[in-house]
């Protein structure tokens, strides 16, 4: 017996249009493999020849959200909206009237999944959202479903896709990060302010959702430290990858009896770790568990059509299911305010400096360095800076061992109010 | 409210040993953050004294089958006993008394599937088998409920971890396939006999399993090509390695319009493809779906605890959700005989042959090769063979475009018919 199930679409953007189009396309094939016939019963759009030019049928053409949530047909909503008045307002109204939602919005779900998770538990509605996270990879899934046996203890993700094709194009072609931006934009994988990519927003969101289902607790995202690329010097790169490192902005979070430690920043791997394969505009979450070890999923982390094998996968999970998993930990207000974060988090760090090319420098470098209690494994100069100014300055990179981020902090203070260096590139490596 | 679930467990070797640490370790997680007390209410093993030394309380001993099933605290029966006999029938009995069972035994599910899954669905009870294959991968979950709108075109798997073992060693050592072997036998990767790994027997299980799910069509393990990695020599992994290619024993599983197309074979893969990196024990299954593109899953196929993360996550999924989702094809021996396979697949060819050292060698075997329809972009020769018959030889190597099964078939039987070559090693070439 085939199970009916009418949606609602809002927004046909890049995933919403082919959301549109994936479910009408595998129609057939959802009935046979699914048992349920899913149908497009309601679209709301804000220019109709959207619409018309995907070939929707003009008589579902919404003309306001009360008409798609009054609509007896619309079991399920997807929001593909995106940003945060209309969408949060648009799914409250949905969920009040007892229809389940499918949202692709991941700055919405992290800022205010604990009001919407309430709402639809209210009202006895599912709150789905895989595609808010790594486009189709099912990593939420994985969480909930398929790994939820283990104590999660640490995940390393690299969830920008923007960011990931700008790192893999400096270090393939060696040009510069302005260089690469513009590419990246002209290629649409950019945006025209790319602020929210670059300097790493969009990560510290995704983080922020995938550690509170890892690790269940709520995660707020303003805790997550966050560093973006944009003051990368592709030096550095060639610098890591003499060393054996390649240059990722890795999405970190750790779980532990100390707490909590969440960051997002430009972050150097050795380069036999497993996310050092994945390039371009692919993503990947690396994570362990106490049990399962080491596991990867790996995949398209955006993108119109694996955005909406997401957002159409979770639609079809809701109408197989009729249990509704909702977040195992308190998930308000007061229960954000109870996670326990470790903000001094401790790290090893590439350090590169411009020194000035005297006997004694290294010395007085290294000085600094142990009088702020960091120690220092591995110390270099590596070519020559072109002199400009009245005293030659050379590069030189050091590698310290694993010390606190406010050590660290202090060192660089220091050596910056010295005489004798400047210190010009600071990166986090995770071994 | 926390739902309280019992389970037995039958069998504690390498997983179930493994299972009852983890649910017994876990037991108090589980309770906060899946709202179930799981409790092991009894088990069965063939020596007590297994059971007293994982610290299993002797009241929970069970002295047969029959006393676990009567067991009424006893609601999911975990079968990781191995073998076919005693587990059917086990498995059987316990789904009969409308027990939910899960399970880690591949050969049985390949096998026996449908016989299970009607007894099952029979007696409104589950049957799990994530662990059967891939180990802690959740690869079964995610074909059933994270990809499930995709139409799945293709499926590449590294899912044997003795093989894959054996091939990296061989590899990066440039060891001959015994003498790895031997290793992989005394640190405990392959079996004492090891036909069943090394001669691909167990990732066409695994394969006849992935391709049901992900196709929708039951797929007899019968039907699967089978070529094992006894018959390797590193010689042509390093050939390979010149050419940019890695060899790997992959499963392969296509579908088209033309039918479906299994085989399990080794394989060159280009060192660019991600599945290069998946080293070791490691596993991996590199999926393209019509929506989300390419995705991969990568993890430790094997070993006490990431195959128990699979059964225990089974266990949780079970009791946390009432939906049960039975094959969505025609599980049966009559729906197996409708199934259209491919079996005069296409590949590229790398062939190495043992050639006559005499002027116009080349030119007769291109000739063969061309007689037989099967035409050749890349030929070489490397290096020398030890001279020990009358007429010297030399290796020679040749890549063909892509062609059929049937025609390189005939092409190699030719050559070796002529008195000018031997074709002494054939690998496919995955592009």
């Amino acid at each position: 017996m085939i199970k009916k199930v009418g949606v609602a679409i809002l927004g046909l953007g890049v995933v919403g249009g082919g959301t549109y189009k994936t479910l009408v396309e595998h129609r057939e094939y959802y009935k046979k493999t699914q048992g349920v016939d899913v149908s497009v019963e309601s679209v709301l759009v804000r220019t109709k020849q959207k619409a018309l030019d995907l070939g929707v049928d003009p008589a579902i053409i919404a003309n306001s959200i009360a008409e798609v949530i009054a609509n007896p047909a619309v079991d399920i909503v997807i929001e593909t909206i995106g940003g945060c008045e209309a969408a949060k307002e648009y799914i409250l109204a949905a969920l009040k009237e007892g229809k389940s939602v499918v949202t692709a919005n991941k700055e919405l779900i992290c800022k205010h999944w604990h009001e919407l998770e309430r709402t639809a538990k209210r009202n006895g509605c599912g709150l789905y959202f895989e595609a808010s996270c790594v486009g189709g990879v099912p990593i939420i899934r994985t969480l909930l479903d398929g790994v939820q046996s283990n104590y999660v203890q640490e995940m390393l993700g690299i969830i920008n896709g923007t960011t990931n094709y700008i790192l893999t194009r400096m270090s393939k072609d060696g040009a510069s990060y302005e260089t690469v931006l513009k590419d990246a934009q002209s290629l649409g994988y950019a945006e025209a302010d790319p602020t929210n990519d670059v300097e790493g927003f969009d990560a510290v969101y995704k983080l922020s959702i995938l550690s509170s289902l890892a690790f269940h607790q709520k995660i707020s995202y303003e805790h997550i430290f966050r560093e973006g690329i944009s003051k990368i010097d592709t030096k550095d790169i060639e610098f890591g990858k003499d060393m054996g490192y390649t240059l990722k902005l890795l999405a970190i979070a750790k779980n532990s009896e100390k707490g909590v430690e969440l960051r997002v920043h430009p972050t150097f791997i050795r380069n036999s770790h497993p996310l050092t394969g994945v390039n371009d505009a692919f993503n990947a979450v690396y994570l362990k568990g106490d049990a399962v070890d080491n596991i990867m999923l790996y995949g398209r982390g955006a993108g119109s059509l694996p955005t909406a094998s997401a957002v159409v996968s979770d639609v079809l999970y809701a109408a197989t299911h009729s249990e509704i998993k909702y977040a195992t930990f308190n998930n308000s207000v007061e229960g954000a305010e109870k996670v326990k974060y470790v903000s001094d988090f401790q790290s090893v760090y590439y350090v590169r400096l411009s020194v000035e090319d005297e006997v004694g420098s290294l010395a007085r470098i290294c000085g600094i360095f142990a009088n702020n209690g960091v120690s220092i494994v591995e110390v270099g100069q590596k070519g020559h800076y072109l002199g400009d100014g009245e005293k030659p300055r050379v590069p030189v990179y050091l590698i310290t061992n694993k010390t606190f981020e406010s050590k660290i902090n202090s060192a660089v203070k220091a050596i910056n109010e010295s005489n004798v260096a400047t210190v010009e590139a600071l990166i986090r490596i995770e071994e």
